[in-house]
């Protein structure tokens, strides 16, 4: 990466053909071209940080969703922290630290009002992809404005060890709900009870997850913050209070599947009166903004605990991103595109 | 009913066993006992009419949904209109009429506090069992507090011909939306667009319900109101737009399943920021109280337009139940105990 730097090319992993099922290295190209300048207004940034999450498998797909599909040739989409290396904007000078910059690939040109300039110095760079960025703000959005527990409420996360379960779990723990962990190998399920402070965590890998849930929640589920679909949602539905809330922020278990398997049956949404409420933090931006500055001070003190994983290289994107879907990857799974210094 | 009625006899129709799928009146025994005599605040009356709706077949479940079910043994719950025939309660006269009173059953003795008088004349007795009853609030409650309906958007409402539904679908269409009813049958979907005045019908039972949705909601569905579940359901969810809604009031598809089957995906859910809520109207009871007041002049004027559908005689109860689980009846389902003079 560095190389191309120095050399002055810029290197981009563009989508060659749809994966059906896992994606893997084959289905994506390497690209290389001149670093581009920038037009009047744009800024062109030197990728740091690169975000994988698990939403991106939906870009990888022809159907639309929420949003356009990535096209056949097209750099793949990604949220990154990168470093100003030339600016037309007025807010941007070489040297600055901004988000937002979409795309895999080591140098981005963008609107600068499409930026979003952080101080350098008051978390980590690479927080602001993970607990200070989208995955925190969703947890925020969800936990705040759908989930809403109360002190003595059972809350149920599940990818309990992610970027997104993890603050949304201490987020419930503030606020005084019981909490319960649903995460994968005791690895993962030690951390989010001895590091996040979880009350509970179901590894959900485990023979009889529906006892072993019931055994965390002897009270019941109040809310349920649904990251993963499947069998863990099957069991935690199973379970729930009259009048609880689910934000359904992730299906991250069925992303892989060509068909979406049937779900379990919505009976009992009557008879127990529940909400469902999918979101997606992008429709609430202002909640992303708000969520970063109070966020970043607890990161600072270390009361928002966090945890990444860093995969080094650009080239390593696509099997990063058919690691998190599988769930190979422990916290914030980021790509170490270029060294900060 | 009314040689019982003149020979002070109280006629009952108590649950022998939980029938395994359609209930049948081999499930049901039929008692006879002297009328009893009000205790201190309690009103006996002499049944009208009787409402049979589809929720009284979760009370035949061994489970507890969100009302505890009907014993072994013990008199078939459901709303009644009756004549108060001997008082204990100031609030009642014999010869005043009274809605609330529960149970398949000849006489009722009850407190007082249970009972809601009605004014005799203000429109006809039956009508508060349907639309200015239990089902007319439900239909109220889920369209103000969950479907919000606006003008220019799409309401789509299953079991359209109901009881629910019918009243749903007239207050999503006085609210400006284009309604679209699913109904079983030409004659339901005839009367739904004829009478009821919504935009259009799909006949559930055709042979490509999904293409016929379509061709009847061309900008999506963005309220939907379920009263059905199984395939409606999901032909449905798959046609909704983003932000849409789902009142969840009732799946009277599976009630006759010894298991719930599975239900669709809820992957859509977030793409799309659906909301789903289910609802229990008894949760809301002041909503009940105000619908009354508010439907019963559209009643009068013949604004709101609902239909009855009248099976005599308390013993064919049963089959009255079996009917309306499989969609039989046409209109209101209620059975006419006793003559009203």
């Amino acid at each position: 990466m560095s190389a191309s730097a120095s050399t002055g090319m810029r290197r981009s992993v563009v989508l060659k053909r749809r994966p059906a099922a896992e994606p893997t290295r084959a289905d994506f190209d390497i690209r290389e071209e001149a670093i581009p300048t920038p037009g009047p207004d744009e800024v062109v940034t030197r990728t740091l940080w690169l975000s994988i999450d698990p939403y991106m498998r939906g870009r990888l797909r022809e159907e639309k969703s929420y949003a356009a599909p990535v096209a056949i040739g097209e750099v793949m989409t990604g949220e990154t922290v990168g470093e100003v290396v030339a600016s037309n904007h007025p807010g941007f000078a070489a040297g600055d630290i901004a988000v937002g910059a979409r795309g895999w690939q080591t140098h981005c040109v963008t609107p600068g009002d499409r930026l979003v300039k952080i101080e350098k110095g008051a978390a980590p760079l690479s927080a602001y992809l993970g607990v200070l960025g989208m995955p925190g703000a969703t947890a925020y959005a969800g936990v705040t404005e759908i989930c809403k527990p109360k002190a003595g409420e059972t809350f149920v996360v599940s990818a309990a060890s992610g970027a997104v379960g993890s603050v949304a779990g201490q987020l419930a723990k503030r606020a005084g709900a019981r909490v319960v962990g649903i995460a994968g190998g005791p690895d993962k399920c030690l951390w989010v009870q001895d590091s996040l402070g979880f009350d509970e965590c179901v590894d959900h890998r485990s023979l009889d997850l529906r006892q072993e849930l019931q055994a965390a929640c002897p009270n019941g589920i109040d809310c349920y913050f649904e990251n993963v679909g499947g069998a863990v949602q099957a069991a935690v539905f199973e379970q729930q209070n009259a009048f609880s809330r689910v934000a359904m922020c992730g299906m991250v278990a069925q992303y892989n599947e060509p068909k979406p398997p049937p779900g379990p049956n919505l009976g009992f949404v009557i008879g127990k009166r529940v909400l469902i409420q999918g979101f997606i933090v992008s429709d609430r931006m202002e909640r992303f903004t708000e969520w970063r500055a109070m966020a970043a001070p607890l990161v600072a003190d270390g009361s928002l605990v966090y945890r990444e994983d860093v995969i080094d290289g650009l080239d390593n994107a696509p099997d990063a991103l058919a690691g998190i879907l599988s769930g190979r990857n422990f916290g914030k799974l980021l790509v170490r595109v270029a060294p900060e210094h």
